[in-house]
Formats: C-alpha cells, sequence, structure tokens
C-alpha cells in the first residue's frame, strides 16, 4: 500500500530513465516521478514536454507511456482519495463499543499514516484548484471526507467527550487543518518517526500544549 | 493595514477593469486582483497575457501598470512576511513581565489576525515553491521567522509551561501548520468572526479538544 516518497528524492531531475525492473513497474515510476513534478512546478505550469523532459521520453514517445497529464493527476488524486476515505470508513466500521472520541482519535492517527506514506499524493490533493473536471471530481470527494470528519466531530462533542465551547466545524478545519500541514515540511526518513509524528499530533490536538497538572488523569 | 478580500471576489474575472478611484488606487487594485489570480490558476502559470486579461489593460498597457509579474509576486511576498515579522517581533519587544507560554498566546492570536487580515498575500507566501529568485528569498526571510518561532516554543517548554513530551520543533510545526491552514478555508465576512477564530485556535493548541474536567483551573 505505501509506496515510500525516498524512492524517488525531489530534489534532482537527473536520475535513469524508467525503463527497468519487472512489467507494470515502468507506470509506477512515471506516475511517482509525474507527481513529484507536478508538486515541484505546479500541474498547470507543467506540460507534456516537460514530463518527457523528466522522464526522459522524447516528445512524441511520451504519449505511448502517458494518456495525458489529467490521466496522471486523476491516478494520484484517486491515490490519496481512496487511502482518505478508507480511514474514515474504519472509524465508521470497527466502532463497536468505540466512543466517537476514541473514533476520532484513531481517525487523526491513520490520517497521519497516510500522509506519510503518500504525502507525494496528498499534497498534490491539497494544492488542488478546482481548474479541471479531474480537479472539480477530487475536490468533490474531498467535501464529502470533510463533511464525514465533522460529524465525527459532532458525535465527540455531543457525547461530552470534547469541549463544545467551540464550533465543531471550526474544530474540525483546524483538527484536520494541523494533520493536514505535515504534507508541508515531513519527510520519510528524516529526523521524525511516522508513529512519534502520529502520537504527536495526536497528544497536542487532544490533550493540548500547556503542561499537565502531575495527577491528571 | 489590512485590505479586505471581500472587495474583490477570486470566483469571476468578469468585474470593470481597475481605471477608477484616487491616484494610487490602481496599483493596489493591480496587486489585489494579480496576487487573486495567481492564487487560483498558481504564479507559475500565469503569463503577462492572463494578467493583462484578468486587469482588462491590452498586452501592451499592461507593462506600463506592471514591471514584471516577480515584481508584483515580491510586493505581495513582502506584505504577508513584514506583517508576520512584526508578529514576531511584537512576542520579544513586549516582553516585560511575560512567560514564554504568553508570548506564545499571544503570537499566535496576532498570527491568526494577519491570516485574516492579510490572507491573499499569505496564502501566496505559504505556496511559494522556490523557482525564482523573488521566491527563494522569501523562503528565506520564512524560515528565519520560523526558526523563531521555534526558540519560542523551545522557550516556554524550557520554563515548565509547555508539555516537554513532544519535540519543541514538531510543536512548533504543527502549532503553526494549524494556524497557516486557516488560509485554506477561512474567507472574511463568512460565519466565523475573526476574533471568535483567533480565540479558537489559542483554546485548541493549548488546552486540547478534551472537554477540561469540571473544576479543572
Amino acid at each position: 500500500m505505501a509506496e515510500p516518497e525516498t524512492e524517488h528524492p525531489t530534489g534532482q531531475a537527473s536520475e535513469p530513465g524508467p525503463r527497468r525492473g519487472r512489467p507494470g513497474h515502468d507506470q509506477e515510476t512515471v506516475l511517482r516521478r509525474a507527481v513529484d513534478l507536478f508538486n515541484r512546478q505546479g500541474y498547470d505550469a507543467t506540460s507534456m514536454g516537460d514530463l518527457a523532459r523528466e522522464l526522459g521520453f522524447t516528445k512524441s514517445a511520451i504519449y505511448h507511456h502517458v494518456p495525458s497529464k489529467a490521466h496522471l493527476l486523476a491516478e494520484a488524486l484517486d491515490e490519496a482519495l481512496d487511502e482518505l476515505t478508507a480511514v474514515v470508513e474504519e472509524a465508521v466500521t470497527h466502532a463497536d463499543g468505540l466512543s466517537a472520541e476514541e473514533r476520532l482519535r484513531h481517525t487523526v492517527r491513520r490520517s497521519v499514516e497516510v500522509l506519510v506514506a503518500h504525502q507525494p499524493a496528498v499534497t498534490l490533493l491539497l494544492r488542488v484548484r478546482g481548474n479541471s473536471d479531474v480537479e472539480l471530481a477530487a475536490q468533490r470527494r474531498r467535501r464529502e471526507l470533510d463533511a464525514r470528519l465533522a460529524d465525527l466531530v459532532r458525535a465527540a462533542v455531543a457525547e461530552g467527550s470534547l469541549r463544545d465551547d467551540v464550533d465543531p466545524d471550526v474544530v474540525s478545519r483546524l483538527l484536520f487543518g494541523m494533520v493536514n500541514s505535515l504534507v508541508e515540511w515531513y519527510r520519510p526518513g528524516g529526523s521524525v518517526d511516522a508513529a512519534v509524528l502520529s502520537d504527536a499530533v495526536a497528544t497536542i490536538a487532544f490533550d493540548g500544549l500547556t503542561r499537565p497538572a502531575p495527577h491528571q488523569s
């Protein structure tokens, strides 16, 4: 499921071309490198010529490998959205005996894991502007997810676990805003471990930054 | 100081041209509408021709009003960076008798205010990719700000106000990641008031989402 980004460093475009390894590997490599390029210079600003150069294809050969820019964008956005949808589904289907707060905590932790494992695709998703049908469709799916996350926050407020002095919609925006901000700085293989990060996000969000009193539960 | 974005709705490009009002208004209007266009379709994907069309100038007339795209970008990024720098300076200069935690809380609240008042410029800043000298210079200034914010977080941990079970650098990233995420959804004049929002962010960040115990201080 997780394709670590470290395999495809984003700094330089001087790696060898994508023709290597077992069948099926090519398309995956093409997608990874296209997503990195889109994130680096912006999807709208990237031409098929730029993609060809990045991937080591001639401008005519690229069309044998990539039907269109939008095709690659759709694949990457689906990857991110499918993973995030699975997280939200888990919160509903594995809910036996769990409070809404526990389900929300689980959702926050799993979202961090997805962001870490699929960082390039999620980064692309978060930057989508709605300038094409593919982007508009992705924005619709993202809004549905946001609505379901907001429902979960409301349920946790309603059961009395979460504070009710802040508008649940604002809570939901800020909570997942903090989660999503990871894509801007987290680097796989860097100094911060994914499990540590997932703990840190949940701790800060639910318990706050203020030092707990000595005997607080 | 604050130029509310509501004056220039971003949805449509069909408003009248910028030639109206008192002297000096034109340049300001040109800047606001250019920033909105950059945010809408991406700076790299925006040409001088696109700008001319958006502003109602001919392709040759635009150069009388706008020396270059980079000039407008630099002005907008400086606006955002100057405001955010002023917030960080306040935390240092108005520090008499205040704990590091109090200064950090103040900084978080003031940052929210700046993001609300200068949302389009800050949005542009947060999306900068480093593809030009102007962008690289802005990224350098932003890194300096981030380093000073991280220092403030470390000071609050060192004085014993903030929890020390999460790496202060991670705390700083997540805290200001939450603050910065506002630009993605907050709309001036919408249902959420700026002062309410500033309270909500500080409350969630410092006290956490979990409902406080009845007699907790």
